[in-house]
């Protein structure tokens, strides 16, 4: 009895993996065409039915587009009904103009929806540098109609990339005994390298039918993007124009005003978000593999993100797992570099289920069966401070001859 | 009149590019082989004729090996007689074994030389993890001779290499109205990656015949070692056998007491130091050039160290110097996320004499000369914070497929 009572507390998540942002109720998007891209879509436009509460996380990156200040300002104001999204131009580095053009596109995209240019958020990705055509964003925005359905999801989630070769949008449903109904949150990012070729990179937009306050959506928003967007690296570089937004429109039946219902939501957030940014690594440039790097044993969480981030942008980490070479010297200078107090006497470091270092010194292992696991496309490095009880998973990608390519051969 | 005056305060520096660590009057020095290298000299010996004002600076990597433990110990007592170097095995990681290895190197070196062991300094660079074997450090010293010369600067340069590519020496003859006669200094060091292969990384030892007391000693080359190995990066990984040395004999007339003497020998000991550091990154893994990265009117110079130290290490900065493309996009992204407050909107960045980005906006420049200009062996990126006075120069190189090459196809 006692076990069933546990179980009946938990929360169930469904995974929709072929969903993006319209499969929550209560949302509609388009997508059109501008020209900042030569020949496809670049105009990705989400729309709530009804006024929304809105959370988001923008870059740290002083060098900031002007779109990140728009939006932070509407963020502010707690209330949105849509999201603006053009890719291809970042808008950024181009003084004042930068920002007449970004509450142009909100202007353009309010006009043709009925609503307020205050309630727009605009997003914008691509090259830095290059003045911001507004004629062209009015131009996307003419043909332009919303609908939901696979289909739009698609078609958005391609819209928002530039360098990226794979969408990646995901949706879930997910249940608790402390709210009724289903409740439904969808995402969709993009990002390959910081920024490939002078992009100005990673975007997330979520949408969910919870219904939930601003501020406390902010405090959701904030902790899943800790520990996912801001627990990623494909280079360690951050962008002029990083930010993730959330929209929360109320259609559903799930009311979510603290207690153990926010504790729900908070994590269903968190796995969607941590889902999303997978696939951002995974789509690294010229990555072979998807790299988690879980710290264990630490004082803090802080503590243990800090030495696997550390790590996890090693250049000679990186370089060692795209050569598949159980490098263990290298992770150990990395984590002994961090900042972070630990005693490497007492520290173990595991290669998935093989162990290479410990009590100071290397383990006995079988090279032959490491470089077998370290081939594998998803690998696993754990690092046990012996610190406290704290831990943290970072998820970076190997360094390959294609990064060098794409990075390198590109010309502004 | 008042010229001459000026004029007669300054300091002279005679620079001798082929010569290394004996060129200082009463150093001698040996080389011999271990067997740690399968076929090349991998030990050097540098011996003051009479006890020496001794001074260090350290790795902070909290993964540290033996050598550094015990060298750090001597150095605080203020007094030595000899460096005893060995290549090929790092003696890092390898448990408490590693310090009975150390002391057993000085123990052997000092009873050749007839002086203690606590004044013998150990350094170790090489493979991590890899117990040494002391029965081989003694091998070494057999047949080990001392002796001075160019012949000897050489060996001893080539000795404390692992995977560099060129040996790395310089010597300088000082004068100053501050001192009499002549000062000397010499200075050899290694270093290519933190670590290529695994292996554990920069080494810097310098001589000088100069009469310092030990305290002294150690400001002048703790400042020294701030402008020019603090501010070279080449993946940006720091090691666990990281250490320069600097040992002052007194053989010559120049009396180092304060004042003005300390000023012009504190320059002059950075001024090597930065030819030296040089080398290193001249000769970093895969590099195909050197890149001075200068900020200019920052706050402090720890600022302008900061911001430039952060686009040195940028991967997409260094991917685009290697490509040859005027990325200033990437260079000012770099720039804004290392933390420094400065107002993107009044910066300057050029890339030679071309200016890229001013007043927030990019520059109109010639792609091509630009292009041209980046094609050269050494350039230099400028950038302007317009937020003080202070500057700060980092050596960087570029990310090459050699870079990928180099750190991939190795296999421990």
């Amino acid at each position: 009895m006692a076990l069933m009572e546990a179980a009946s507390l938990e929360k169930s998540v469904q995974w929709h993996d072929d969903r993006g942002v319209t499969f929550t109720p209560g949302f509609l998007a388009g997508s059109g065409w501008c020209g900042f891209k030569s020949k496809k879509q670049d105009l990705a436009l989400i729309v709530s039915d009804r006024p929304a509460s809105v959370a988001g996380v923008f870059t740290q990156n002083l060098v900031k587009a002007s779109s990140v200040a728009f939006s932070q300002e509407i963020v502010a104001n707690g209330t949105a009904r849509a999201i603006f999204c053009s890719s291809g131009n970042a808008n950024a580095c181009v003084g004042e103009q930068g920002m007449v053009a970004t509450q142009g596109c909100a202007a353009l995209a309010a006009d043709k929806f009925g609503c307020n240019a205050s309630e727009v958020l605009v997003a914008h990705t691509g090259i830095i540098g290059r003045p911001y055509d507004l004629h062209k964003a009015g131009q996307g925005l003419i043909n332009l109609q919303t609908a939901s359905g696979k289909h739009i999801d698609d078609a958005i989630a391609l819209s928002i990339l530039t360098t990226d070769t794979v969408i990646k949008q995901i949706a879930i449903t997910v249940r608790s005994p402390f709210w009724k109904g289903d409740l439904h949150i969808s995402g969709v990012c993009k990002g390959s390298g910081m920024i490939a070729p002078n992009m100005a990179t990673t975007l997330c937009f979520l949408t969910t039918d919870a219904c939930i306050n601003s501020p406390l959506l902010q405090n959701a928003l904030t902790s899943a993007m800790n520990r996912s967007f801001n627990r990623i690296t494909v280079d360690g570089d951050t962008s002029t124009n990083d930010m993730a937004l959330v929209l929360a429109n109320g259609a559903g039946s799930a009311l979510i005003d603290g207690g153990p219902a926010f504790g729900h939501f908070c994590e269903a957030l968190e796995e969607i978000s941590v889902a999303l940014a997978k696939m951002v690594v995974r789509d690294g440039e010229g990555a072979t593999k998807l790299v988690a790097i879980t710290v264990t044993g630490a004082k803090t969480e802080e503590d243990a993100a800090c030495v696997a981030k550390t790590i996890a942008e090693s250049p000679l980490v990186k370089t060692a797992l795209f050569g598949n070479d159980p490098n263990w010297g290298r992770v150990l200078a990395a984590a002994g570099r961090s900042g972070v107090s630990f005693n490497p006497n007492l520290s173990q470091l595991s290669f998935g289920p093989h162990v290479l270092f410990h009590k100071g010194c290397a383990a006995l292992f079988n090279a032959d069966q490491v470089h077998k696991y370290l081939k594998q496309s998803e690998i696993v490095l754990s690092l046990d401070l012996h610190a406290g009880s704290k831990s943290a998973t970072v998820w970076t990608c190997d360094y390959s001859y294609d990064y060098i390519r794409i990075n390198a051969e590109y010309h502004t």
